[in-house]
Formats: C-alpha cells, structure tokens, sequence
C-alpha cells in the first residue's frame, strides 16, 4: 500500500527532472545537435530508463516546449486580457507574459530558439506565430480606440516590444552562479524587471 | 600598366567577398564549428589563396567584427553625441545605433552572437561591455538632468533597451528572399524603422 504512492512519485520526479535537464542540453548544443546518448548521460541514467517515460527526444522537445507555450496561452485567457478596454488588456498579457518568462526561464529560452524542420519544432514556431498574432491583435484594437500612438505601425511596434521581452532571456538570472553574460551584477527582482518593462514599453525613457 | 591597378582591385574584392562569405559561414555554424575547410569551400577558393589575404580564421573573425565595433565606437565620437544636453546626445547614440545595425547587418549579428573563449572573442565582448558601459553613462547623465524617468534604474533600462534594439538582426531583412523568420513581411525600410524604435524607446506605445 506504500509502495505504489511512493512508485508513482519517484516516477514523477524522474519525468521533471529528465525535463530540466533536457532543456538544457538542448539550449546548450541544439536540438539537432543533442543524441539519445546525451541526454542520458546529462541525466545520469541509461537510455532504456529514458524510453520508461517518453517515447524519444522529439517528445522530450515538445514536453518542454509545452511547459513554455502552455502558460503563454493560458494568460490569454484570463479575465485581464479578455474584458475591458484593449489597452488594459495589451497591458494585462505583456505584463503576464514577462511573469511567465521568469517563471519558466529555461523552458521559455528553448522556445525562443527552436529554428528546426522536424514537427515538433514547425509546431512550436507556429504556435509563437498564433500568440503574436493575438498580441498584435490586442495593439491594432487600442490603436484604433485611440489609447495608443498612430505613428508606429502595429506589427512593427509589436515585433519590438517582443525583442525588448524576449531579450531578457539572454541576461536574467534571478538566483544561481554569475556567469560571463550577467558580469554586470544586474539582478533586479522579477516584480521590478516587470514593472520596469512595462513602464518603457507603454510610456518610454523620457521624462514627462 | 593597366593590370597592377586591375590586380590590386581584384585583391581589394578578394579581401571583401571573403569576409562577406566568413561572417555568413560563422553566423550559421558559430565560430568554433567553421574551419578553414568550410570557409575555402564556401568562398569557392583554395586554403591558400585564403591564408594569402589574412593569417587564419581568428584574423577573419577579427576584421568581421572590427567591421561592427569600429562604426559603432565612431557613433560615440561624433558632434552629436559629445556636445549638448544628455537626452539629445542619448537619442543621437541610438538613432545612429540603429542605423549602423542596418548598414552592416551581418556583422553586427555575428558581433551579438560572439560567445566564445579566443582572444579575439573576448576582445569583442570586452569592447561591447565598454560600449554598453557608455550608453548607461549618457543613461544616468540624462537621468540627472531630469529629462528621464526616475522610477527605472538605468542599468535595466539600457539593458533592455539595446534588448529592443539587438532584436532587429533577428528579423530585419531589408532585401532579399523571404526567409521562415521574415514571413510576417513586416519590411520597414530604414528610416521608418529607426523612427519607429526611437518613438518606442523615448515615448512608448500609449498615447498621450
């Protein structure tokens, strides 16, 4: 009767902990570049223990992809970003989207690098094409309700809103060792990099 | 008499085609994983007639990124950004950032994708840091003077404005074919793109 909880639970475990080191071997190396055989030997385990849980790397690669897009998705459905005057709601998913970005640094980080033909990966570039859209969505709706600036053209404004976001993947490190890319000693805690990107991204660096 | 004049253009070419190919070739395959075989091959010429031009791969590597860097320190020197308050000399760096990053896109990716260990990498790095270190300097001057916000420390806030702005070599093809990472067709030319990051990093998206 004991067993079999705790069975599961190790069973669990295993699963998270082959994710975290996989999204690592794969941003480190690539996908294409990460075997079998590697994983297991990040993992510490044989190749056979990694087959007990998922079917091959390529299902590795969606079980994190998913960690990332799945909670992205999911801030699209929220009462913020669903109600309410768009600008509110453009405000609501950029703020939601950096959370989730520090929450699932790693995972997120994998996403943004994902380049491949196999399935999985056109799946993932897809799925960030259909997030985009909507968030491009949400800006040409609060232009048009006259909350945001007419001089910059939406898709424009949104690709470089993105490149600002997703640019903090290369530099943020909330705990851990510093390493070469954040000698800088920059560590601002997750609710001040939010609001700090927030407040450049609605109403920029100059003084009102 | 007309073909050392002719023989000495060729060479100039030479030199300029070879770096066009070897800022490719490393872009693609990264610095560590391109040899002298894969930049002869791709040059379409022999190892030989390469080592006739420069000393090796670190010294092609070297000139590509002198090609980066030596506009963008250039930008620091000009009137416009030695003389006059902090916000305007600010707003001149990075009008003129923009514009260096299009006029030499290919070696400005490669310059934000360097990462490795040789002397001539960490030189490239070293030199980006003392760029970065100078833009935050105009930052806080500018914050001194009160023609910034307060309530963003400048650090973060050129952190994640050159976030924005080092985004643009991940989509910004201004000719050529459409590739996977362009099918937006979202193609501002010059100008309008450089505004639109202006208008963005200074004044944001809402309206006023």
């Amino acid at each position: 009767m004991t067993t079999a909880p705790g069975a599961r639970r190790v069973q669990r475990y295993d699963v998270a902990s082959l994710l975290d080191v996989a999204v690592r071997v794969f941003t480190e190396r690539g996908y294409d570049g990460t075997s079998m055989e590697d994983l297991a030997r990040a993992a510490g385990v044989s190749k056979s223990s990694i087959y007990h849980h998922v079917e091959g790397k390529e299902h590795l690669l969606r079980l994190a992809l998913e960690r990332a897009l799945d909670p992205l998705f999911a801030v699209l459905a929220e009462p913020g970003a669903t109600s309410g005057p768009s600008l509110g709601r453009l405000e609501h998913v950029l703020r939601r989207e950096v959370e989730v970005l520090v929450a699932e640094l790693p995972y997120v980080t994998l996403l943004l690098r994902v380049r491949g033909n196999t399935g999985t990966e056109q799946w993932a570039l897809a799925r960030r094409r259909d997030f985009d859209a909507e968030v491009v969505a949400l800006v040409r709706a609060a232009a048009a309700e006259g909350a945001l600036r007419a001089d910059v053209d939406p898709a424009l404004a949104t690709r470089l809103v993105f490149g600002m976001i997703n640019s903090v993947v290369e530099w943020y490190r909330p705990e851990g060792p510093r390493d070469a890319r954040s000698r800088s000693g920059l560590r601002p805690d997750a609710g001040r990099l939010t609001d700090g990107v927030l407040t450049l991204v609605l109403d920029g660096l100059r003084a009102r």
